[in-house]
């Protein structure tokens, strides 16, 4: 990866696309990239829609090589919906590709003139763009269709719905997966509304005549790749429970722990879960078309493969199969127990270009606001169906739960930094709760997964009904998530390498194999560390302060069932997280 | 005043009323006793619409005194709009009534338990609050003449709306006039919203039977008076212009002077201006029912008497005169040039309880959204019945202009902290826009009113488009402000203290011969440095920083006609105003 793609859309005589070399940026990848760009060159105060903002979408350090789960890609902006920084992850094709290509950013950055809507296709010959405002209000899967119609059916597409076109903060970038579908989503923070205000709908990615990233150190990176894979598929989590059952497994294992929010968490156990579970889930899939059950991966070179297919009551593919967070977000959330409905509206969140997280917890904000019943899918369903159309309702609860949670004048909101939180309570599983309050994202659980050593089991014990121990683990899985979003590896590496001291080694290994340089277990905690302060740095340069890093009152003074617990970390200790 | 009504709204069995001693309130009026009590008694992080939040509502120090113009009243609350401290100041009888009553103030707390709302009564007998569901809902006319009819023809309101009742964050709290019409209110930053999460609809004022407040020091007292109130009648703005023209004698000076935001800020002067200007409107209303254009005071004490009465096309009472500021939001802001549509605006915002300065900025920023054009005056009629009829659209509306921005994917908001900038474009006025940025309520003219020296020639010239001088202007308008919030009289006293010497001595000898101790400039200031200070040091606890002390960019970075020019006082200045 030897390029970053400049795309200017507020160029004279129209957008145009500069080829620059790495610079300063030179070896960073994902994450890493994308923060340092968004730190350097985003003013902190700008408004996330203006012509100052930069939309930064960044392979892995590892992306487009042999290295097993490195087809993650982040999106990096100032976000719409909390003020700050933002890095969104997604699987899908397209971070392969792009590395392949040589492509180590592409920055998108001023506004056109006008509200023309812009196609981008990146491919081995160079990087064009071009107005096509054929494509306006589009959802993802006809867009997609119409790519593939234009550009084969090999290329990938990043792409933009009408959510994203509209502004909304909660609007997510699509990013197809190995069927060609837009179902893989940078999902969080609103990233696709900075898409939107760019007037970019789509990007073409085509890695045809492209070949494989070489490691520089062919046999220690291929001897290191084997020990790592073979590690990942020896771990119950990596080995058996993703590939059985997808995310969806959680929902029966978090709900018996007592830390799956109910009704906008009113409780932390839901009635209807096992009727939502993947186990459920699995059962229904093999009654249905297509594979059934089993799993693949969103991006080739996946082997954990907890990707699957949805089909619907008439044996036709409706999504893929809804992940763990997105089946709470729509299900339990708002007392939904019924898997097809959750399916539609995933498809719909998915095709709209939305966060299902947000779209989730925002329902059940508005159901506390007495919009409609918790419980009653088939409202949720005519909800989400407003937001796709831009109604005013629509527009409300397309702009997340924040937003939402103040048009109805509703108290319980659960947000940080405005962005709602995921589908783990923070009162029965306190070390996620440090997670949401302290991150630089917004309540976000992939940014310090402490649900491992609270629920799993996972790199220890660490008991998630109680404060003690909860800032460390947090603070720990945060600085390594850091680094492994650099890397461009799948988040889900970390059950197996918190776990198996060899096959973090092995990833030490894979990275020094690539590289050619020395990489320590030191190596990549600095790494993570230096991105975080960056992240905030930002933060404080916009304005947030120890008081963003807060949970809502309500976690400290409403006791959950069934462990009748409050979240009980101090404010001292959370200001305690970043002190390295 | 001896004595702090508590309204214990969450209390066992139902509200209780708790009569208290002053304690560490004991000297308090006005502002100086809602930020004491809001920064005392409220936690920072609370939920502004839960029970944590309190309501304050306080006479000022000279209320019910034979001091003139001592009739504003102060509401205190940690604001919905802004998340900050929040005092809004209303004129109205219901300040000297409370204070004739001995009530320093009335904080309302805690949260009932359902939906029940309820009405109090203070009279000389004590206080009592009860349920009334049948005031559910009721615009502030109808409400009005509902207490009439029950409570006589004398007594006065302090009363929500719809608005209130839905918990908008731009719902303003109603305090009726000396017709009994709730024409005067506490508009900004969402105090009705406060009052609606109390359950509290409204209170009822009755002083029967009690007596004035006497001075310490009788001989003093009435011949400082005397000196004050010729001071105030020998000023051209005090003795001339408000009680000619009313405030709206300010649209056509501010439009000269290219300082009329227009079209949602979009340049400094409105072609329409004279159409809806303080002259016209005098002619227009010489030719409709009742008085014409004569003036008369809110509130009982008054001699400046800048009020009016707006009679409509068929020559019945339609809402009391609009003020320049509305006339601005719902006028030349919208590009409106109607003042018969102007005052149905008006008069539904009074009866719906909305701050009319937050709906025109929001139908302002609606428009460039694309919701309805510039200058259609039936469309923005529509658009706010749809807020008083709590339509999703409504909604968005009546949460402001920030939330309205964000909904309908606005970068253009002329908002600080979140509230709406009012009728002072802070490029040409450039004082009133470090006024705007600093203070503590987010953009308020009325916290440091900057127009006298950058515009008016009052207390000195300092040249509004460019940025010297302005910080210190400023800030010492600010220190005043706080000040004179806090005694209870009409911020329109500023004209003639600061102009005439003998006039702010008159009014230091008014203090002191109320009070019996002393009073010197010095007094003054550090009362409204102390009362900055303590709102300051809440806004910090709440979250706020240096960054929240910004303009939009775009101040910085639009020029607007016909000066041309940007916002050019630079943030170290802005981080210098609280320098003391």
């Amino acid at each position: 990866m030897d390029k970053i793609l400049r795309v200017k859309m507020g160029a004279d005589g129209g957008p145009q696309i500069v080829v620059e070399p790495l610079g300063d940026y030179a070896g960073m990848g994902g994450r890493a990239m994308t923060s340092a760009v968004v730190a350097k060159e985003v003013p902190p105060l700008c408004h996330p829609l203006g012509a100052d903002n930069k939309l930064v979408i960044a392979p892995g350090m590892l992306s487009g090589s042999a290295a097993a789960m490195s087809g993650r890609i982040s999106v990096g902006c100032k976000s719409p919906l909390t003020g700050g920084i933002k890095e969104a992850n997604s699987g899908g094709q397209p971070s392969q590709m792009l590395a392949r290509l040589g492509c180590a950013a592409i920055v998108i950055e001023g506004r056109p003139a006008d509200d023309t809507l812009y196609k981008m296709v990146v491919n081995k010959d160079g990087a064009k763009i071009e107005a096509d405002n054929s494509l306006k209000m589009l959802g993802n899967y006809d867009l997609v269709e119409k790519m593939k119609a234009a550009y084969g059916d090999k290329v990938a597409c990043i792409s933009i719905g009408p959510a994203g076109e509209m502004k909304m903060s909660a609007a997510s970038i699509a990013f197809t997966d190995m069927e060609q579908r837009p179902t893989r989503h940078a999902g969080r923070g609103g990233v696709g509304a900075v898409m939107g205000s760019k007037g970019l709908k789509v990007i073409v990615v085509d890695d045809e005549g492209t070949a494989r990233r070489e490691p520089a150190d062919p046999d220690k990176f291929k001897a290191a790749n084997k020990a790592f894979v073979a590690g990942l598929k020896k771990h119950p989590v990596t080995g058996e429970g993703l590939p059985a059952y997808g995310t969806n497994v959680l929902t029966n294992v978090i709900n018996e722990a007592g830390g799956y929010p109910t009704n906008n968490f009113s409780t932390g156990q839901f009635a209807g879960a096992s009727k939502i579970s993947g186990e459920a889930q699995a059962e229904l899939e093999n009654t249905r078309g297509g594979e059934g059950s089993a799993t693949h991966g969103c991006h080739r070179g996946c082997v954990i493969r907890c990707s699957g297919t949805f089909y619907g009551k008439n044996g036709n593919f409706l999504t893929k199969q809804p992940e763990y967070e997105t089946v709470w977000a729509h299900g339990g959330n708002c007392g939904i127990d019924d898997l097809d409905a959750i399916a539609e509206l995933d498809r719909m969140d998915d095709d709209f270009g939305l966060d299902t997280i947000e779209m989730g917890a925002t329902i059940g904000v508005a159901m506390e606001g007495g919009v409609a019943k918790f419980g009653d899918a088939e409202a949720a369903i005519n909800l989400l169906k407003e937001v796709g159309q831009g109604t005013p309702l629509g527009r409300i609860l397309g702009n997340g739960a924040s937003v939402t949670g103040q048009v109805f004048g509703v108290e319980r909101v659960p947000v940080v930094k405005r962005q709602a939180m995921p589908a783990y309570d923070p009162r029965s599983v306190q070390g996620i709760g440090v997670t949401y309050a302290t991150t630089t994202m917004g309540a976000d659980h992939t940014a310090g997964y402490s649900v491992t050593a609270n629920v799993l089991g996972v790199g220890g014990n660490v008991d998630g009904t109680k404060p003690e121990g909860q800032v460390e683990l947090s603070r720990n899985l945060q600085i390594a998530t850091a680094a492994i979003d650099a890397t461009g590896m799948c988040l889900f590496i970390a059950f197996a390498i918190l776990d198996q001291a060899e096959t973090f080694q092995a990833l030490l290994d894979v990275l020094s194999g690539f590289t050619g340089q020395p990489c320590t277990a030191d190596d990549v905690t600095d790494l993570g560390k230096s991105i975080l302060k960056q992240e905030r740095e930002f933060n404080a340069a916009a304005g947030f302060t120890s008081k963003d890093d807060r949970l809502p009152a309500f976690f400290k003074t409403e006791p959950i069932a069934p462990h009748d617990v409050t979240f009980g970390v101090s404010d001292e200790e959370l200001d305690s997280v970043f002190n390295f």
